[in-house]
């Protein structure tokens, strides 16, 4: 970027390892200029901690891309929904997406996202926690909120930018986390990747 | 709309009163159906209590439009940021900017919304608070962000989802109220009218 921006980039190819809609729109806010490639990667391993799933599942979304170009920097992400103890995922159909909101109502939940970035000599990764608080939802509002499809491939069956917005009361911290990419933590890995691009010039410069 | 949905609309013309591309995409991702006429309104008299200023400023924004569309249902909004009992509006300058981000550096600040619905025989407002924390802002980021030019047509100089988001610590409450529209009291107003209209008919009908 040389328009003035809050973001230090790091030289070279950004690739947004993903397949979501909601976390290009989220980054292509940002002003900064990336390609999108969705990994090959399965999810449905959610067992442990969710702060180290996310983690693990964000590192092998980036890994699956990275492979392929492995001369760019790669973002990778994942994002899991906790309540009491138990992780939700994405819903496998429309009753599974029932049940997990039917959980939800009235409760706060955690929403965990991964995100990784992996660039040549560069391999980092870190994890953000909001709080989200539920209202509580009447049956034929869970049962239309299904049927209008939103739930079936967001972790935890609602999206916050979407109709999800109407069945939230509150929450309490970093929203873009929420959406699925934490925007501060990315923004402080890029950071990262770019002055370990400066160093590492600065040594090949000497060697030279 | 026949889609489904959670949005319970009443029949007829919405039309949102607002030139707010924020307050505008917001609204179409939760698939209502609308047209935008931007109000011709005064919005530099923001004294008084932030609650009474975002009500008085959307009923306002509201009226401008109604009165030339008498049969349309028309949603009017407006946002004002507090902190420490000073209103901050839209900043008229960019040194005015850096100086509400000076302010709002390190702080918690409470951002309010107000929103208003007028139809033929129907007139309702109502409003909802927000607190935000920014991080400690370096001075060399506050001029990067006023920079960009973001801050130039914002209430307190900061858009959450552009490059503001950056800029922030966390929320506590409703995100879309610090975006500019509160989905969930929208929907509340709508849900009012459309109900204000079906016992209207229902007198009308017993009249025949």
């Amino acid at each position: 970027v040389t328009a003035p921006s809050l973001w230090a980039l790091p030289r070279g190819r950004l690739v947004l390892a993903s397949a979501s809609p909601r976390r290009r729109d989220l980054l292509s806010l940002q002003g900064v200029r990336f390609e999108v490639r969705p990994p090959d990667v399965d999810e449905s391993d959610t067992d442990g901690p969710a702060r180290t799933v996310v983690r693990r599942l964000a590192l092998a979304k980036a890994e699956a891309v990275s492979r392929l170009l492995p001369r760019s920097w790669v973002i990778g992400a994942d994002t899991v929904v906790t309540l009491g103890g138990t992780n939700l995922g994405k819903p496998a159909d429309a009753a599974e997406a029932r049940r997990m909101l039917r959980r939800l109502s009235g409760c706060e939940h955690t929403v965990y996202t991964g995100v990784a970035l992996l660039g040549l000599e560069f391999r980092r990764a870190g994890s953000r926690a909001t709080r989200v608080r539920f209202r509580r939802l009447t049956e034929a509002e869970i049962r239309s909120y299904v049927a209008t499809g939103e739930p079936m491939d967001k972790a935890g069956s609602y999206a916050l930018q979407g109709q999800g917005a109407l069945l939230l009361h509150s929450i309490t911290g970093d929203w873009s986390n929420v959406i699925g990419l934490p925007l501060g933590l990315l923004r402080d890995l890029l950071g990262e990747a770019a002055r370990s691009q400066r160093a590492s010039a600065g040594r090949l410069g000497r060697v030279r």
